[in-house]
């Protein structure tokens, strides 16, 4: 064990670079008695000043060719669900590798073959910088939590939405604006469809999910919403019934099968995610036994998720080798998604309804009809500038008693047949118990 | 490796039970594949029903007579710095079997000898039950920043201590009565000293600050404060400042040494610890690369303990030995208390203080002969039911600019001397940035 630790990086972005640092800024490794040497690297660009030290490094202009080197790992920064990031990985692992890989979108969509590839070649698969940032919340799962039964993950998981919709809480702004902010500031991509839209936030969860729930990986069984429809009105609504809006992915555990959803949803202020601000994660696990754990901190950044590269590489210099689920792939479950449905739960439903007479009556008559219970309705007529005339539409907002969503939906439907509503009803969830 | 993971349990308390129950219900252990039996059982009451068939396990009623048998792992569930606990780890040590033990007190008090003795046996010695309950605070601290500089660790560690505080600050009652209930409640122990003195906070904080600053284990080298000294005017002076009070275990890394503190502290609100309330704990961990860290749960309770000893007993089932403190014991560095001259910030003063002229100039002059700057000055005097005469003595509440906690003794000592003080001030720390 006191040999060197060969290491090759595909990838020398901010992680990339963080992750250099880290390892020179470190000598000891944790302690593993090993020297960490990064002997390749690869990127795009030969020429760009990174702020470290590459002189020592072979550089490779193709990661897919780095796999085949002489190192004993290979760090996976590429990014993005194929291309060079899922050829270098294969590559990799086929000529008998570890791999450390930060990528979520590559795990969600190929985990489970290159689960089974790291398994065939009996070599590390690790990922612990694939979701959250630093935040541990991989091991926590795996190794933590380890034989004690898990009934729900869920968590802040997206620092760009969270950061925008702590922007517009505190400012009162619109969507549009934060995100032409956030963009600038560096938080938010020139694309921002996969950080805003819900797809980040999961890929992330269907990971977590794997893990708690011994099932296999499976992205592609979830209902995906994002924060493009949040207006202000809503913060504000939140606000007023004592929420907070935070988009979260969820896993929960049910008879069966995993349901996994990620959604804006109204959770009461006071609780650890409602007060989990800005670009900041955080990670809720519950089970019968241990209650609720809460894991927040930096859910992005170039050192944030560096450290949990480092950790990885740990491990491995330590000479520790978790398997890539924490079990064998062969002893996982396939994943299975509950039947139709959908959730139940209370919800917040804006209605931009029209102003005249019968429009209130319509609508809590086709509430009652499909046997939903009313908990709050506030109707608000929009501030208006006093040289302009007044409005002839109404904003309704309503929160329901717990409801199944179908009947919700029926319910909506109804409505909008009647002719009074002027916008598409918008519908947020609330957790009463998070 | 599909052969059974033989364990034997001494100690058969909740958290024994607990442990038992989690095992029993869980086939598949972690996916290790294999089978965990507890062959043996040792506890001093064999008659008493604990809710858990035994019928498979060999009682003994000398733990020590039991570290001897043929298990494979020996929990270690008694408790206590000594007698039974360290007889019988030691003898479980000596005799090549791996210890998973939830004792903070044993670990504190003689962690480097039994750490010296695990390695040299090569076996595994893990603990993760015994700081902070179900949270992985061990693990994190340990694996999940392995190889990433830290600079501090601190947090709530004592459910009794947070139980009391939130009580005290819900409620507006004092100290003792709050003892009384939450040992009514089974929250305190008959005998409280340990929990309410700080040295339960102590002890885990020394085994968190040593695998965080890679320092030998010494609980000795500590200033220890509890909760007996708080008063519900302490508790509404904090309310508002804008703070709250909670025992916080505080390691920090300083140029000439490790500096270990336990004592109430004043965190501000919509901070992570001012809004860990009842027998939830929280650990906060910071370190350049990653910020902050906030991993809070449920700190005490039998199936929470019973969790984390579960998740060292699926590694050990998953065949993952991880060094008891990451790394070899050899390579720690010897323990250094930071040199004196003290914490250096804010405080919050209480001194009652003899309402006569003058006593309020020479408690100015006192503050301002040691250059300490006060930020605010409350003067109250106390509530008196109407039909008694008023009382002679004044209640001056301060809040200084960050100062030497040398120099503010010294003022205090001065102003002591003048006469003018009626009990012992009080003194709390403030943690502005926390």
């Amino acid at each position: 064990m006191t040999e060197t630790l060969k290491i090759a990086i595909a990838g020398l972005g901010t992680v990339g670079a963080s992750t250099i640092k880290l390892l020179q800024a470190e000598p000891t490794h944790g302690g593993s008695g090993r020297n960490i040497e990064v002997v390749a690297v690869s990127a795009r660009d030969r020429t760009r000043e990174r702020g470290v030290d590459l002189s020592g490094a072979r550089w490779f202009d193709d990661p897919v060719e780095m796999a085949g080197c002489d190192a004993d790992v290979f760090v996976e920064l590429i990014g993005g669900a194929g291309g060079a990031a899922l050829a270098s990985v294969e590559a990799a692992l086929t000529s008998g590798k570890a791999v450390v890989t930060a990528n979520k979108a590559l795990l969600a969509e190929h985990g489970m073959r290159l689960v089974g590839m790291a398994e065939g070649a009996n070599v590390p698969l690790l990922y612990e910088a694939a979701v959250a940032g630093a935040i541990p919340a991989i091991r926590t799962v795996r190794d933590g939590l380890a034989g004690v039964p898990i009934s729900s993950v869920l968590g802040i998981m997206n620092g760009t939405c969270n950061y925008i919709l702590t922007r517009m809480e505190a400012e009162g702004i619109g969507f549009d604006e934060c995100l032409a902010d956030a963009q600038r500031l560096g938080y938010a991509e020139a694309d921002p469809t996969f950080d805003v839209d819900g797809f980040d936030t999961a890929h992330k969860l269907a990971i977590l999910a794997s893990i708690a729930f011994t099932t296999e990986i499976d992205a592609g069984a979830m209902n995906i919403e994002g924060i493009r429809g949040i207006e202000p009105a809503d913060i504000a609504a939140a606000a007023e019934l004592g929420f907070r809006i935070k988009l979260l992915g969820i896993a929960t555990m049910t008879e069966d099968g995993v349901d996994q959803r990620v959604h804006p949803t109204m959770v009461p202020r006071g609780s650890a995610l409602a007060e989990t601000s800005g670009v900041t994660n955080a990670v809720s696990i519950r089970g019968e036994a241990f209650t609720e754990l809460v894991l927040s901190g930096p859910g992005a950044g170039g050192m944030a998720t560096a450290s949990a590269v480092v950790s990885d590489l740990t491990d491995l210099a330590r000479g520790l080798a978790p398997r890539p689920l924490g079990r064998p792939a062969s002893s996982l479950l396939p994943f299975r998604k509950p039947q139709a449905g959908g959730h139940r739960g209370a919800f917040y439903v804006r209605l931009p309804i029209a102003d005249r007479a019968g429009a209130f009556a319509a609508l809590a008559k086709n509430m009652a009809a499909e046997g939903i219970s009313l908990e709050q309705i506030v109707q608000k007529t929009p501030h208006r500038p006093e040289h302009l005339p007044p409005l002839d539409q109404q904003t309704v907002v309503l929160v329901t008693y717990p409801t199944d969503e179908s009947a919700l939906n029926r319910a909506l439907a109804a409505i909008e047949a009647e002719g009074i509503v002027v916008r598409k009803p918008h519908v947020i969830r609330i957790a009463q118990t998070l």
